[in-house]
Formats: structure tokens, sequence, C-alpha cells
């Protein structure tokens, strides 16, 4: 049986930066560049909670690297480094760490970042996988929750539902797809694909007023913003922009738009700009091949999200978010 | 039942920050001072593997956040703020998050730091608990394992072994000692007390040459640096500083010197530094109210440990450090 210095040694040791030190000292040094500001997050994942069974572990160590990329993202911070916490049942075998490891790997590359340290424990339940996140901004400051004004453009990047959908077929409920819809849908849910590197650009352009990363659900995530920027949204059905699986499912009549903007885990941004800022908004994303759209826009009233459906008529969304516990 | 962003907005949310945001974003502000460097750790914990069963929740809160205060002092390093993963079974109940929340403000306030964000999810397993620790260091840099020379001595901060036999008694198992005995000892487990502010001067000073904190056992931790720094150790089991409750026990049979040298949680550290730092080394410690021993010295040989017993010849140690998975 391998042991927890056995197992770091081998699998997680590699992975480490410069300030990981190899993962051999008690703590890792981290060298913030001068004029850069940190920010930090920390995201979770529950085996049997936020992946589904039988998911390959590199494909769970992609994800959960990515729903921490897809914080930092909105805030418009690039990425750098992540810690790691893994608590893995006694039966944990080494093919199942060494994937989960390569994943790691393999998203390390793509993103430029780092592992700077960790824990890994045993437990005698479910695996437990838990990442802190390192990225920079500039000193201006990162992108927050609150700086939405009346009058700005409610965006998004982007498709909005695809993960919701894509769960529903990766658990066998949307039969009618053809199978590379299905394959490709249930990717959008298991291997997200937040916009890093536009995030990082948009953030330090100064042309965005708020964001926030669209984990729980557009409707949801924007009423984060209005909360606290004490502004209400309109949002127009007719604007939100949709794959053509997912189109092709609302025909089909199993799949709706209420659902879209409802459904957690796109790892989407859904962020707020003053109009004024359009073309240069999409120039960014341009640069990046990153599609977005304007949705609605912040209007004087309550605090909260207002629907419009595609005939403008206002309409009411019961669940408006899924709440991951 | 209280949700994820109740229980977040109620008990977590006052613990945080000016850079946690009320735990309202989705990221952490960090403001790093000019001329520090960050030092970055990550602990964690699993019910009936790392605390004891029907353990006060405010101790847990407090005993995790003091294992990873203890790798930042081992390192030189100024706690200043960190980050939370806390897994709950469906069945948590708010007394318990209350408690553990109050146990990490007493430590707070103990320590001067901050939480700056983190994340609960839900599991059907045991309470498992990570913490992400932030710390700073002069940008000389931190301490590591790797610095040790021969001719240093080897040093440790406070009483060894308490936490082994505090576990014992905690368990139980050594029922012959005096009540208030029995008390003090069980909580040198429960409650480990790192030397933070004598770690932070110590590191800040330059007067040490290499650390690792005591988690895994005295003879382990050493062996670490000696590992690092390829030197061997030579340790004077007549020097090992030891409680009186601890000395009782081993008069009375039912701890060792060996014992107390493998045993882990301690949260002292042991230190290697060059004997012209003697006095001043003492001075540190003096000022810290923090009690420092000359344990052994680095010697020319094979790297590893060895051990003289209290007549002054070599002994053979079999188990050498509890390794946690």
């Amino acid at each position: 049986m391998t042991g927890e210095f056995d197992l770091i040694s081998r699998y997680f040791a590699p992975l480490a930066g410069v300030g990981g030190l190899e993962l051999k000292d008690d703590a890792a040094i981290y060298n913030l560049p001068p004029g850069k500001q940190l920010i930090l997050t920390t995201d979770a994942i529950v085996e049997g909670v936020h992946f589904l069974p039988n998911e390959r572990a590199g494909v769970i160590a992609q994800r959960l690297l990515r729903t921490n990329i897809s914080d930092l993202a909105a805030k418009g911070a690039r990425p750098s480094g992540y810690l790691l916490t893994l608590a893995l049942p006694d039966a944990w075998n080494e093919d199942w760490v060494s994937e989960f490891a390569e994943g790691l790997r393999l998203d390390q590359d793509k993103y430029g970042i780092m592992l700077l340290g960790g824990d890994t424990v045993s437990t005698s339940g479910p695996i437990i996988a838990s990442i802190t996140a390192l990225g920079t901004v500039f000193s201006s400051g990162m992108v927050t929750r609150d700086g939405a004004s009346i009058g700005d453009d409610l965006w998004v990047t982007g498709n909005i539902g695809d993960a919701g959908l894509g769960l529903l077929v990766a658990q066998g409920q949307v039969p009618q797809l053809a199978e590379k819809d299905k394959i490709w849908l249930s990717n959008r849910f298991r291997l997200p694909d937040p916009p890093a590197s536009f995030g990082a650009e948009i953030g330090a352009s100064g042309l965005v007023n708020a964001a926030a990363d669209i984990s729980d659900g557009l409707i949801a995530d924007a009423g984060h913003i209005s909360n606290a920027s004490r502004v209400r949204f309109r949002i127009n059905m007719a604007s939100i922009p949709l794959s053509n699986p997912s189109k092709q499912a609302i025909r089909q009549g199993f799949w709706s738009l209420n659902q879209a903007v409802s459904a957690g885990d796109d790892y989407q941004i859904v962020f707020a700009a003053p109009p004024v800022h359009r073309e240069a908004i999409k120039k960014v994303a341009d640069a990046n091949s990153i599609s977005v759209a304007i949705i609605g826009e912040a209007i004087v009233g309550e605090v909260g999200v207002e629907v419009l459906n595609v005939d403008g008529k206002p309409i009411f969304l019961e669940k408006t978010g899924f709440q991951h516990r």
C-alpha cells in the first residue's frame, strides 16, 4: 500500500512549481509580481454530489480546477497557482490518483499555472477534493459584484444552459438527440471551459463594472450582482445565446429557455458594462475567440431580476438557481 | 433547514476580513505589504481520524487553524489570513456550526488573522475541514528544511511528547494520573499551541538555518530536515524537554522517552542553527515566553537521525513517526 508521502512524491510533486519546493517543505513560497494584487478563491467537489458516478478521475480534477479558474476569470484575475486538498477512501487505487494528477497536469499546461502545495487525508466517506486557487490583477483592483450602474448592459459569455442540459443527457434523460450532440452536451457539464484569458483581459481593461461567474444559474448569478450593486436587471429571453443542440432540444420539447437560464454549472461570465464600451468589449472577445451577447440591462427598480419572454412579456420563473450544498 | 448561503452569511461572513468582501463575492482580495513574500500552507482534518469523537466543534476549528499556523511558524512566517473548506453531513446542526465559527473567531483574535473565503459542501461521509493559510515573511525568504549545516545545534521549542501522551489520556488509556494532569495532557493533544510569534521573529532574525514543525513526531520531522539538508542528526535523549506530567507518566511506566520522540501532534518547532547564535536564540525565546532546548547536533554521516539514550549509547527506534493518511 502506497502511503501519503509516496503518493505525494510520485504523483503530485512533479506538478509543483518553483514556489512549491517539490512539496517537500511545510509550506510554499509565492512571489507576487510588483504592481499586482492577489485574488484567492476556494471550491470543493464531493463524489456523488458534484460529479457523475464513474466519472474519469482526470475529468474530475480538470473540472475542479476549472470551477476555481472560473471564479478568478469572473473577477478579472489571471490564474497563477493552486493548493489541493484530497480526501481519499482507504481503498483508493493508484490508477485513479495517477489519472487525477494527469488531469491536473493537462490543465496546468492549458492555463499556465502550478501546484503550490496541499494535503492528502484518508476518509471513510466519499472522495472530496478542494482547491484554493490564486490569481493576480493589476493593482487597479479586481472586478467585484457591486459596481453595476443603472443603464449598464448585461452581458454573458458563451452559451447558456448547455451544462444543465448536458447533465440531463449524461444521466440518460434525453434519449432523442443524435449521439454526437449527446456527447458534446454532456461534455459541457463534465468539462466546463471558463473564458480565462477573456476574463483577465476584460478585468485589466477597466471596461466592466461588475461580474460573476455562472455557477448557480444565470438568473441566480445575475441576482447576486443585482443584490450587491443595488440595481434591478431586466433580461430578454430572446437574447439568451443558445447552442444548436440546445435549440434542437427546446424544439423537441425536452428542454426550455426557462430551464436554460435557471440551470447551473455553465461557468461562463455574466457582467455589467456601460453601453459606451460595447465595441471595445466585442474586440476583446474576438481577440480571445469568445462569443459575447447583451442579454439585458440594469434598470431603476427593486433589487432583483425580471425576465421578459420572447414576446416581451414579463414571466415568473420558479426555480432560479441550483443551490449546491 | 438552513441552506448554504444562510450558513455562510450567518456564521462565516462575520469572520471575514476586509479582503474577504463579507464572503459575498466569488473571490477574495489579498494585499501583500511591500517587501514581503507570501507563504502558503494547507492542512485538512477528518472526523474519526484527526480529532476525538464528540470533540467540541470550537476546539476542532481551533485545532485545524493551529496546525496550519504551526506550518507557518516553522517557516518563519507571520500568519495573516485563511480560506476554509467545510464538508458537512446533511444532518449538520446549527449549534455545531455556530461553535465551529466561534472557535475560529477566538483564534482569529489570538493570532490577528482574518477569514478570506471558502466553500461549504454537503457530504454523505464524515465531517472534513480544510484550511489554506497565508502568512508573510520579509523578502529575505522563508526558513526552509534544506539549510542545516554540519555543526549546527538541533533545537526544539516547548516540550516533546505531551500531545501523544495526551491522546492516550483522552482515550482513557492512562488511568493512573491525577485528574488535573489528565486534563492538562489531553488539552495538549486537543488544542496545540504553536509558537507563532517566536517562529515569525526567529524567521525574520536570520538566526536559523532550517526548521520544520513537529507534526509527524520529533524524530520523523528532524528526519525531514536531515533529508532535505543532506546532514545527519544526533539527538541526545537526556536533552529532550519533558513536561512534569509526562515525566511522571514515564516514571510510572506507561509512557517512555522513545514514545515521546516518536509521537506526533506536538506542533512545536524543531530547528537547526549555528552554535554562535545560541544566546540570540534564547533571547528571542525569552521575549516570547517560549522555552527552547538544544537536543542534538548536525554531524558528518549518512542522512538520517541517530539517537543516543540517556547513558550516551546509540539506540534503535522502530516507530519514528505517525503517518497521517
